[in-house]
């Protein structure tokens, strides 16, 4: 499925580029453009894209079974409409990706040094970051200004940023608890950070994104929002065992989640595992920048044989989530939550 | 004018702050809500509120004008939703403030220190940023989003955001120019930094605002536009004045332009009028954080007799102005323009 819509989904980009560049709203000089040109190729393309291509999948296999009329291609205006939403996900992620960075001290992502780490940039990222946010109701209005969902669009996006920007809140005030405490990291904290932060935005968007296409109402669809929410929560799982245990070269970052005293899904499953001695090592040596801390703490992991145990998690979640796809009502919906599960299953970058 | 509108002005911020803490979309913890209800009392009131005051003003001053009932006071839904829309500009004021206040290192604003700098603040900053940028969008939808011009208030704010952030982009840019080479320091890529970062939003947008609450559309209004883009070009240049010679008592910050290396209404007319001599004297201090070279800086600045010339600046920009509002077609704007103009004429802080 991924092979048809890639590479047109890719030659989106440069489409929206070229337009946001000359679009006459920011009336940059001809030295700002070459900087914002820059920093959108060095932000924007470069991640696996998952999020954004699953918009034009997921609308694919939405009509696929809607019309019943398996494997007839889409549209030319389909593919680029459908890609066009897509890549407004991969914008949104790129401007929490470098705000993020930046906030979390991070020095490398997707294989490269983090943007305001480059040289001359630093704090201008901040700016940067803004400048991507706005790029995304530009796109929108450009594209979709005489849709009859049009504002239904403007409200989603609008409404999965509020959630995002109040997860990272939730994420930095936990954690600057945890720095004096860690006893507050406990699964319901952990899931709360997840589910907004995350699962709205990677899991929910680009299905809500094809079914607006569709011409669906989102209200009717909320027990599908419930089942991505879930797989969201999951994938997260699945991000911080491989922040933790993954190799930097595979997954194109060095993981601090230990060092930034994140109140990870590994944390919380060792806090309510550890006896007292572990605990104190959980305590004296997480949230420290300092190699022999982290290394205990990753030890400490392996003794709880944390990464087994989140296999076990993994299986079961796998299968909850299949019952519950496999009684949801509509096939089509159900046929795009399923290619989303097979997709995250068992991954390990 | 002002007299009657404050204090209702600004009873309506507890509104919409309580509104916001309260607002399902960002399902905030205890904790979380602790810290953006402070964080909204840091940032958003405390300035002088002048843009978020003259959307009631203008919008009075138009009604009393088109319906020709001098001194009829506003319905409450008038004055409340007019306050509603000048606290949207206070919100977006507020947001970039912050966020400048990181990329420019600041250290004080509105006679407190920087936000960010505040204990356990931080970077966090960047992310409570984004939250009050986000705020505005919920607040136009919960109270504008069965009016007739939703769509267009909507619209408006975006592109006033987008022109923002591209004159902040320019700035910055510009900026890093000027630290290798201040030859680049002309009039008008002065101007264009502050119409798109200032002129816009601080002038057009209540206005604006203003207009689109009397029903009426921003597209035959273009020369009003104008004529407030001037205006707030002339607002920078007091600006600059005051960042350079104003008494960090009244005005609330120690201004640092000369140590950032900007593009200030100043350096460009010091520029223009300084010999090969004076001109090396510039070329030596300016941008650099030292108070010996600033105070050379200032030195110059008085020998070339700067603030005299802006006086003679001043003094014409306000008969133009003048003359174009005089030649108006419509008195209701004009009433209006002239209220601006009023209030800003020589000014101190």
């Amino acid at each position: 499925m991924a092979e048809t819509t890639q590479p047109k989904f890719h030659s989106v980009y440069s489409v929206l580029k070229a337009e946001l560049l000359q679009d006459p709203v920011f009336d940059l000089t001809d030295e700002s453009r070459k900087w914002v040109d820059r920093m959108m190729d060095y932000n924007v393309p470069g991640g696996k894209c998952n999020r954004g291509l699953s918009v034009s999948d997921s609308y694919k296999l939405m009509k696929e079974l809607t019309d019943h009329k398996k494997g007839k291609e889409l549209s030319d205006d389909e593919v680029f409409l459908s890609s066009v939403l897509g890549w407004c996900i991969e914008w949104m992620q790129a401007c929490a990706l470098l705000l993020d960075d930046i906030m979390d001290s991070s020095h490398t992502r997707r294989g490269h040094i983090c943007w305001y780490k480059q040289p001359k940039v630093g704090m201008i990222a901040i700016n940067d970051g803004l400048m991507l946010r706005n790029h995304v109701p530009r796109i929108l209005r450009k594209h979709f200004r005489t849709k009859p969902y049009y504002l239904e669009l403007l409200d989603l996006f609008h409404e999965v940023e509020c959630q995002t920007v109040a997860g990272q809140m939730i994420d930095l005030i936990t954690t600057l608890l945890g720095e004096a405490d860690l006893s507050e990291y406990k699964y319901p904290i952990h899931e709360r950070i997840v589910v907004a932060k995350t699962a709205y935005y990677s899991f929910y968007l680009p299905v809500a994104c094809a079914l607006l296409m569709s011409g669906e109402k989102l209200e009717t669809h909320s027990g599908m929002k419930d089942i991505l929410i879930e797989m969201g929560t999951y994938f997260q799982a699945q991000d911080d065992v491989i922040d933790c245990f993954g190799d930097p070269e595979v997954i194109g970052k060095i993981g601090t989640d230990i060092e930034d005293c994140k109140c990870t899904w590994l944390v919380v499953k060792a806090l309510e595992l550890c006896d007292e001695e572990q605990k104190k090592i959980l305590y004296d040596n997480y949230g420290k920048d300092d190699p022999d801390c982290v290394a205990k703490v990753k030890e400490l992991y392996k003794t709880l044989k944390i990464q087994e145990i989140f296999e076990e998690y993994e299986t079961k979640e796998y299968e909850k989530l299949t019952k519950s796809i496999d009684a949801y009502p509509s096939k089509a919906v159900g046929a795009v939550l399923k290619s989303f599960l097979a997709k995250i299953y068992r991954r390990h970058y």
